[in-house]
């Protein structure tokens, strides 16, 4: 398994991996991996023939009274289940080299970027977007892999991709989950023992949600109520926001019909976790 | 001579050139070509195996109360001229195409795009990285060529290509003057006979200022007032801005102490004019 850390040297990499003719398949992360980060690599490794890890705890994307300074690393960890995974090519920049003093040029997709967790996390996706495009940049991905546990993330990277014509495919793959249902996050290992049963309610919340529209439930009001009531029954939770949103315009729905994205972000604890499903309304 | 006018046909152009290992040297314009594009052009011929030259007039980065409507076009003499250069070609992309309804994508380039030209024309130079990003991502090129009569917009496109990581080299070249030292812009097409004698007093003003600091002027200011003095005395001009500047950062200089741009931009009856030089203080 091949490790670069400087940029230049990694975009030389690529080049002579595209003059070689080899599909390059990229999985950007935060690293401290997870089963769903696992999932993106190994469907990389299968659908092209170099397979590039990127380990990157991002400081754009975090606000100045986030977690970046507590952000969980294990480099470690990650190279070992890298190297297991056979990922052919780990870049592991440094914050210096990906913003230089004097970095000034910002990516933004208007709206998208503003609701749901970009309203409480203000500047979030104009730092995701950006290290994702320097990123495609530099590794010169055919297919990038992202995770649908952050929904909105990867809506915005489909619309980035779209309006700036970038010559590569974004594969969505879906939200991994422990047994008992919590969604793999990173920031799931801040969770205590009691915030952990907590935190089951997010997921427990989607499933009621969609089987009450399986059920024929139409109204967003009354599924955010449901939702609401579920995690709300629960110690240590405090909502950030209950969505029923459009799935490609993140716009507000009032009623489901079509497919329908349920949305939430709940701290729980001192620790803010997201969750997510689609729902379709089907015709009774 | 080549023409593509579809992005997607465009960029798979720019895949088969690339497969087959030839270097693309790219001109983007906004057309109405004058001997300043056409000098692009020939370095562009010159320097790579294919050449490319985009004809756009690019909605994103006129203002409201700009000329958008009435920028002058010539889609046959510019064709002509492009062929005469042998372009080999020329992509003409259209704004439907560019912008379809639901884009949102926008690059900025914060600080610099804010100075000069950007204080009188808020979202212009948000509009030209956008545009341009797109067009590198279309036509990939290894060369991309532009004047220095725009020498904030290279300075600002300059800078995006560091920032973002983009794996092309930005190539600046001289303004094109009449012989009478009017810098070419298509805009001039607008001038009638008596706006055009008020407009050589630009060129004249910035010949005056380099000859103070030739013969040891060093304060900004007096070369600003000096420069107000020589536009002034013509009929027909407003001032917007004159000014001295640090040819990276583009930061007001106060004193001239190594190489300093002096940058202009004057209305001249109803037409906005632009003009620059570097001057460089050598020790006396």
């Amino acid at each position: 398994m091949e490790i670069i850390e400087n940029p230049q040297r990694m975009q030389e990499r690529a080049n002579q991996l595209r003059a070689e003719d080899k599909t390059i398949g990229f999985v950007p992360t935060m690293g401290y991996l997870h089963e769903g980060h696992l999932s993106l690599m190994r469907r990389a490794r299968g659908e092209c023939q170099v397979s590039v890890l990127s380990i990157f705890v991002n400081p754009t994307q975090f606000g100045p009274r986030e977690d970046l300074d507590r952000y969980p690393r294990d480099m470690e960890g990650d190279l070992q289940k890298a190297a297991s995974e056979q990922v052919d090519l780990v870049y592991l920049p440094s914050a210096r080299d990906m913003y230089p003093a004097g970095f000034r040029t910002y990516v933004t997709v208007e709206e998208l970027s503003e609701k749901l967790c970009g309203a409480s996390r203000p500047g979030h996706f104009r730092g995701v977007t950006t290290v994702v495009l320097k990123l495609f940049n530099l590794v010169k991905p055919h297919r990038a892999y992202f995770g649908e546990k952050d929904y909105q993330q990867l809506t915005i990277i489909r619309k980035m991709v779209e309006d700036l014509n970038l010559d590569l495919q974004i594969v969505g793959m879906p939200t991994v989950r422990e047994s008992d249902g919590l969604a793999m996050s990173s920031r799931n290992a801040y969770l205590s023992a009691g915030e952990r049963r907590s935190a089951l309610s997010l997921s427990r919340a989607l499933k009621r949600a969609g089987e009450m529209v399986a059920g024929g439930e139409r109204s967003a009001a009354l599924l955010r109520e449901e939702i609401r009531r579920t995690i709300e029954e629960e110690p240590n939770t405090q909502i950030d926001y209950i969505a029923v949103s459009h799935p490609l315009t993140l716009k507000d729905l009032e009623r489901i019909a079509g497919p329908a994205l349920i949305a939430l972000a709940v701290q729980v604890g001192s620790t803010r976790l997201i969750d997510n499903c689609i729902v379709e309304a089907h015709a009774q």
